[in-house]
């Protein structure tokens, strides 16, 4: 286990809530050697959270250097106001989803904001609570600093060192732009996905026989908790509504089209929405089925235990490093296709090796 | 190679238009050993298709008891209207993925719809033409036969035939619940992915960085091909215009919604769009992420060759069955996770025994 670099600059770190954010930070930081003191207003969940291993229950002459808020977004600015007056010395963050909102609540009512710098670990699990709780679910994952007016670069190095000791990536941003970016990558894409699942209730029982992979994947998210969500849209609404209006703008005008699709016009304006679309999903980067740096070959595999892994076992003996996976399966049929991207230029010779290995290489969905 | 079921029932079978999907049909009704006769305008274009082996030349004398089109939505008419008149003892199908319009064309000019009988397999690959084309594409995909007030039971068995000598699950639908169905599970979603992913273009440079799973599954379909898209939108134009009215409407509510979100009435709204998102999502069939039936635990893999083969092979090794399985990785770490579906009694066994294997369990997305 290497040390934190964080212990050197703050001492003891203080955790204000031991739901699934808070338990999963203590549990990181105490693994590091850092002293973490824990408080919950619930004494069987702060019990929960200590017996995992997160820290020591809080006491009165702590003297934390780091304070994390780790609550709800709708009570965080009450106890962030709170541990800011109760700890006069320490550097007080967040990591509730939102930031512009909680800034601008403290700075309403007088709070000191100079030692307040809110921040946004983009990690979690679909199940909450402490018992959910990993110090892995940072790993990788983007750690969002967000600096104001009032905050200082050594703060910001303070929490830098939190994410880089959690295995995050920190990213500075401010609040603003944070709450329109994770507007835009995450809370309208859960509308609209919601939206779009809406509509498989009204269009009769026939309609979900003949879904594809499109339609599961652009509504995988629909899932989610209803009763997170209204919290965090509700949070948000103004960046979300912004976004969503220039979406319902340009629905609106391809509505127009398909009401008169042979008209004048229509064509173009039906293919200018599709080329934005197809420029859109290029800005996303890293690895994923759509990447334009890698080219892929679909695989026949059957659906029986083990085929999958002597599939990948064999790619490997290849000496072809898969870039990316993505299994599609037809309902009822015995038969699934395995999506396999790889660099281009290891196509052809991958191609002819699986179906000397006798692999049925096989199209993929429409 | 088992004999076709076709053959006994239609003899010589006649495809029209050699892109993909017609020389898909005319290489697997060839290897089951149906007599298959070609037809293209472009000589180059079917002497390509004959030399993969897709059929023989069309000739005159060729009696055809089946006539397939496969050309392009916007001139199958045409060609089924020639077809009906060059065989006149031939049943008539296309393969056309809209199919109310393309019935109500041949009813207005008159044409022998008495022996036609429209059908939509629904398989395709992301590269057209007859180089993409496989026999095996319509291996365990939905093939939609569609009869109207004209067509007889015994046409509909010959088209049920063709779907399960080719692999393919033969399902009965109304040319207009089929357009419907179709625009519900595919054309919608498209245009919604697409809208969606334009939102990433007026988005500023810092967004991208914070995408996660969700936004990728959400538009991974926006990368689809313009061309293509802008001529089956315009072709089933006011189905998918109804279901993008009624996502319009209720888009309306939320942007209403979130304009005053503590307004009375407000998060009632939300948590109503959201739970119908829950609602509509549960009806899509099948194995996917977020199917009921299955729980899910994630697994942490370097990202080095050979490390999911490796983690499959443990499963297979553990006589678990995986479910289904999807890859996640965070841009620019050096590592993923894999998401593996079980049947939920296996969870807490699996889980245990992948960590005294050494495999880091880890939380998912958020």
């Amino acid at each position: 286990m290497s040390a934190a670099r964080l212990s050197s600059r703050v001492g003891t770190v203080r955790i204000v809530g031991t739901g699934l954010l808070g338990t999963s930070i203590g549990l990181a930081l105490s693994h590091l050697g850092v002293d973490v003191v824990l408080a919950n207003r619930s004494p069987a969940a702060l019990r929960l959270a200590i017996d995992y291993g997160a820290g020591r229950a809080a006491a009165d002459g702590d003297t934390p250097g780091l304070v994390i808020v780790a609550v709800s977004p709708d009570s965080t600015a009450d106890h962030v106001a709170a541990e800011l007056e109760a700890h006069p010395t320490a550097l007080v963050t967040d990591v509730a989803s939102v930031k512009a909102g909680i800034l601008a609540d403290l700075q309403a009512r007088g709070a000191d904001v100079a030692r307040y710098l809110g921040s946004h670990p983009m990690a979690g699990r679909e199940r909450g609570g402490a018992m959910a709780a990993r110090a892995d679910i940072f790993l990788g994952r983007p750690w969002v600093i967000a600096p104001h007016a009032g905050s200082t670069p050594d703060q910001e190095r303070i929490l830098e060192d939190l994410a880089l000791d959690l295995g995050s990536t920190p990213i500075r941003l401010d609040p603003v732009e944070h709450d329109r970016g994770v507007a835009l990558v995450s809370h309208v894409p859960q509308v609209v996905a919601s939206l779009l699942a809406a509509r498989l209730l009204d269009g009769g029982s026939a309609a979900p026989a003949l879904a594809g992979q499109g339609v599961r994947d652009t509504t995988r998210i629909a899932a989610s908790d209803p009763e997170l969500w209204i919290q965090i849209l509700g949070a948000n609404a103004a960046p979300i509504a912004e976004i969503l209006g220039a979406f319902r703008d340009e629905l609106d005008g391809v509505l127009q089209a398909l009401e008169a699709p042979t008209a004048p016009g229509a064509p173009t304006r039906l293919a200018a929405m599709l080329t934005r679309g197809n420029q859109g999903v290029a800005r996303i980067p890293g690895k994923h089925g759509s990447d334009a740096r890698y080219a892929s070959l679909v695989v026949q595999v059957a659906d029986e235990p083990g085929e999958l892994a002597r599939l990948l076992t064999e790619i490997g003996e290849e000496g072809v490093n898969m870039e990316d996976l993505r299994l599609e399966h037809s309902p009822g049929a015995q038969i699934g296709f395995a999506e396999i991207a790889v660099l281009p230029e290891a196509v052809a010779t991958l191609s002819a090796a699986l179906e000397a290995r006798g692999w049925q290489l096989a199209g993929g969905a429409s």
